[in-house]
Formats: structure tokens, sequence, C-alpha cells
């Protein structure tokens, strides 16, 4: 269950912001599958404009990453903060875009492993070691 | 300030289990700089040499993923997870991996956009999509 | 399922602890709806009356922030540690004191954005400016 | 030290992308203080063009909910992410908006609370009672 | 639902270094019980192998902390991370070896207070005493 | 630098709702030390004292849990949370009730390990095992 009513097409149609929203999902992605994400986000159709505008130009087309790539950090990210929902849906796209198995055990193996050495960090307070300062 | 005494070159010589994990780390980065992690990490030499010899097998060398690419996932929970030194030592290596100003910068609008994205999902509590399920 | 048994109502009169708690919270409240949170707590009766004790003066009545306004930073709080319980229930909470679907699509995108940018600074490690120090 | 490099007053003026976003900060904020998060992000002048125009549209000016609650909502979300220098950026925003001492101290202990009861929450894994439903 | 298949015992014996290790877990648990982290950590053997050895390492026999000790450790952390797998498995081993509902009572008590000071400190900024420094 | 005024010991004494807790603090823990927090904390005297009691019912004195493996669950808990005061405060707590230099290094191993497969599990999205159910 959710905390906000996650619209339907015909619900979603009936509002114009939301159903420019949805039909520009549905084009950019060629696809008519819109995630419940978008349905629940349309609540306030404002911020549904604002986070597709924004997902649509840092995630979808060229760039100087790799589209999967994104979707690997995207994945990251979700599950450092422990997104279930976001992890879900990113390594669905991240397959969709090719993802293969080994590298899904890399990814898997990468982020264990960062999560173990932050950990030890924190725990041990280590400092900066000023090598790693940014010559301007 | 660590909450460990972060060996100097001349202690951890001292200790042939860490002088082993020192001397392995600085042949494998063709480097002599050991960075304090490792310093501090040899306050416990078996935590130190199964946490080096699992970073050796996951970031360096080939795999599925780019070196750069497993740098940047690196990153990306090293900043979720709210690790300032492990921000800094991961971002000096993608960037000696040759990670570019354009990488860089996309890389922080993922990871920015994921964090949003996590949160509004987390407030609203949406739901799986059944389209995300693995087909066993 | 839960680590531990959430008490019925006949199991928590049964313990005069726990009973005097129920009560509290049912008077305080004025309702005879007792949240599962409490029937957990109940495992360790000091626990529960330390902590209800604890939101009854933080959350119950006058104060320098209004109820809502409580309510809204207890789901802001609950959203970033990603605790869909708390999430859920203050949510509720909030809705009952008030909070209309304009305030609350407002709280979602200040959430969302606070998110962004905590991410967006950690990843760079940005340096607080002296003008934000306080005057003592 | 920041992964970045913080743009000077002259450097910014130099990248028209850049000048413009800090002519409209200082517009927006009537002054010429232009804070670090800023000529960080002035790395990416794309991301600090999006990331400056969502922060206008959802912190500066009216709306449902007073810009002090905004605010606040900010300090509750950095402090749970555990953002050093958006809890003082923010902090400091919120007194500039009037936030008393009695205001602060409430807030303290609304924050303080709900990391508690999250916490207690997700160590017992308290089910969502179903009361807490949206109704649809 | 899970990303990746959670493989049956029959597929896991299908695949000799997977077997290997579900042997091993087996026989160092003494119980035919292989818990659904092992098998959807099988889907990748080399991380499956590493992360059991490790937990091996750490985790089981003799040290210097009681090992009910490290369970409710690792109960912490889990919980500090929002994971609820963890929390339910950890909880399960901590009570399987001996864990007390008193004991319990004052772990959670503990986990919660910790959470609640935690969120203050980094709400006010408090810096480190001198007097907390290691003596080096 | 902190958000707010650290108190110091004139200033703590001409409020006597702070100076009482300060007292209390010196007579318990026997000894003149008041560390920042509670001189950060004292910015809100009712917050002060609520955190002080709460904190002397759970960490001082007898009870279930040693006190020694309290201050180690803190520390895990802090780490998990990013509190870099928190880890250093109870890590020199931990020390001073007889922490050894070997049960340092296994709580590390712990922690560090801990979240490595909270992680994993969280990327993988394992769910749980009915084993793990409570019988109620």
């Amino acid at each position: 269950m959710a905390t906000v009513k996650l619209l339907t097409d015909a619900e979603a149609d009936a509002i114009p912001a939301v159903k420019a929203v949805f039909d520009d999902i549905r084009a950019t992605r060629k696809s008519d599958f819109v995630n419940n994400f978008w349905r629940g986000l349309a609540y306030d159709p404002a911020l549904l404009k604002r986070t597709w505008e924004q997902l649509k130009e840092v995630m979808v087309g060229e760039g100087a990453l790799d589209p999967l790539v994104r979707e690997m950090v995207y994945i990251a990210v979700s599950t450092a903060n422990g997104c279930q929902y976001c992890v879900h849906s990113h390594t669905a796209a991240a397959r969709a875009k090719g993802m293969s198995e080994a590298q899904y055990g890399e990814l898997l193996a990468v982020i264990g492993l960062a999560a173990q050495t932050n950990h030890l960090v924190t725990a041990m307070q280590i400092p900066v070691d000023p090598e790693f300062d940014v010559k301007s």
C-alpha cells in the first residue's frame, strides 16, 4: 500500500498536466508501460513534471557515460539508501539495457565491498590523505 | 584524528603480516604510496589481509566491468553511505583511471537524481510493479 | 512478521506496566486504537514506558512548533532513515492533523530536493562557508 | 577540501552559463553572498542550472508550507542523511527566516525522537497497521 | 521477490562451486538449512565463496568476543542500515545462541538511544572533544 | 563549529536546570569531565534532561548486557549512521570500560561484514525465510 493513490490510466488522462507527462514517458520509452512511481508522483503534477524532465535529461540518450553505467550507478545509490522499489526498477532497467550476468555479479561485489570499507573507515575515522586533494 | 594509530612504514615493516600486505599493495599498484586506510586497518593484520585480498580481487584487473566503472559505483555507494574518506580516495582513483570532467559531471547528476527519487519513493511507499519480477 | 510478539489487548491487560501505558495512550489520543508499534514495544515494559513518555512530551500538545509541523518533520526523518512503518504511521497522523494535499505535495518536494543536494554536497565534499558559523 | 574546484567570482563570471545562475541566485536572495555549494556545482553548468531552478521553485516564495517549515524539513532530511554542510547551511537559513530558539529546540527533539523510534521499529520489524492504509 | 533466482538444492548441487559452499555451510552449522541469502548469492559463485569464507572467519567459532555479542552487533548494524532480511536472520541467530528476553530488550534500548543521540549530534554538529583523541 | 553554542562551566552553572544535569553527569561518572555533546544539548534544558536520564538508565550500571557490550553496540549503530562524534566518544568509552585490542579488531570485522551483507541482501532483495518467523 502507498501513502498516495496510484492513478489509473483513466484517472491520469483526466488531468491534462499528468496526461502530458505520461504521454511523454510512453513516447520517450517507446512502450505503453508507465510504472507505479509515476502513477504515485502524479499526486502532485508539478513535482511529476519536474522529476520526469530531470530523469529524461540525466538518464535518457547519449552522454559521457553509457546508459547502462548510469543504471548501475543508480542501483548502487538505491541499494545504499535502502529503496526496495528503486532497486527493483533500476535492476530491471539495467537488464533491459543489456547488463550481463557477469556484469551484475561484479556490480554486486563492488557494492558489497564499498559498504564494508565505508563502515571500516567510519569506525576508524581515517583522516583523508593530503595526496587526494584536488589540485586547482 | 583516528580511533586507531596509523602505522608508519617503519612500524608496518616490523610486523611481518602487515609488511606482506603493504608490499603487495605497492607491487599491485606499482606505487610506493600506501594510503591511510591500510595504515589504520593494519591495527588488525588479519582484517587487513582479508580486506586487501577482497579489494584486489574485486577492483583490480580485468573483469566484466571496466575498472573505471567499478570506481564510479564505489563513489556512488560511498556518497550514499556518507563516507568522506571513501569519496575522496575513490574520486582520486577514478580520476587516475581516466574519468573525464564530463563523466564526473554525469556521475554527480545520476547520484543526485537517484537520491531524490529514492526518497520520493520511500515517502510515498510505492509498491513494486509485477513487471519488475525476475522470471526464473 | 515481527521479531517480537505484538500483544493483543488481553495480553496487554495482563501486564500492569503495559496496561498503564496503553491506557494513557488511549486517554491521550482520545481513541481506542493502539497501533502495532506499541504492541511490539510492550515486549520491554520499561522501554515502552520511556518511549511513550518521550513521545507524549515531544509530539503531543502545545509547543513552539505546530503539531502538524512536528509530524511533517517526523515523516522527513523517517523517510531518510527508510522506516516504512514510520512513514505510514506519521503520514496518517499528519493527515489526521489536517495536512492538505498541497502541503503534502510540497513536503514531498522538499524531502526529495534535500536528498538530492545532500548527496551532491557529499559527493563533492563541499567545505562549510565561514558565514554559516554561529556567533556565540 | 572538495573534490572539485570552488569557483571564485572571477572564474564564475568567465562562464556565461554559470554567471547567469549566480546572478539569479543573488537577485533572488537579494544578497551578494553565493555559498560554496553553488561554487562547487558550477563544475557542471547544466547540473548547476537544473539544481538551482529546482531549489528556487521548491524553497523560495509563497506556498502551502511556510518557508521556515520547509527549511526545518530540509534540516531534518540533511541530518538523517548525515550531510554536515547541509545541516549548517539550512540551519543558518532557518535562523535567517526567523526560527526561534524554542522552535529549534523542538525541532531537535522531534528529529532525535523520530530517529529513535525509526530504529526501534526496524529492529522489531513492526508490520504496518491496516488502519494506516490510504482510502482511495 | 528477489532480483536473482534463489537456487533450489537441486540447482545448487548441479554447480560444483556452489555445492562446495552449501556443503560447508551445512557442515559448519551442523544443520541442513541453507537460508535464502546464500541461495541468492549463489548467482555469482565467486562472490558466494568469498562472502561465506569471510562470514565463517568472523562469526563462527572462538574469538575475543562471544559469538552472541557478535550477533548483537550484527543486528545493530543491520538495523541502522535498514536491512529487513538481515534483522530477521541475525535476530533468529542471536536467539539460537541464547539471547535472553532481557538481553534483547536492552539491545533494543541501546540501538534506539544511539540512533537518537547520533541524530542530535549531527543536527548540532558537535565538535569532537580533544579528550577522545587516541594517544599514539 | 557547532550550530549551537557549547556552554562553558560558568554558563552552565548559571542555568539551574542545566547545572543539575551537569552535576549528575559528574557524580554518576565520578569525573569532572563533561563532554561537548552535553554542552551543546544544554541549549534546550528539557531535552538535555530527558536525554541524560535516558542514557543513564540504558547505559549506566548493571543490566542483562555487560556495559562494554552496550558500548560496542553503540559504536556499531553510530558507525552505520555516520556519526563521527559518536564513534569517537563511544570508542573512547569502550576502551575506558576495558575493550581489548583483540575485541576492537573483532568489532571492526563484524561491523564491516554486516555492512557488506546488508548491502548484498538489499541489492538482491532477498525474501525473509519463513524459518526466521517468531513463534508466538
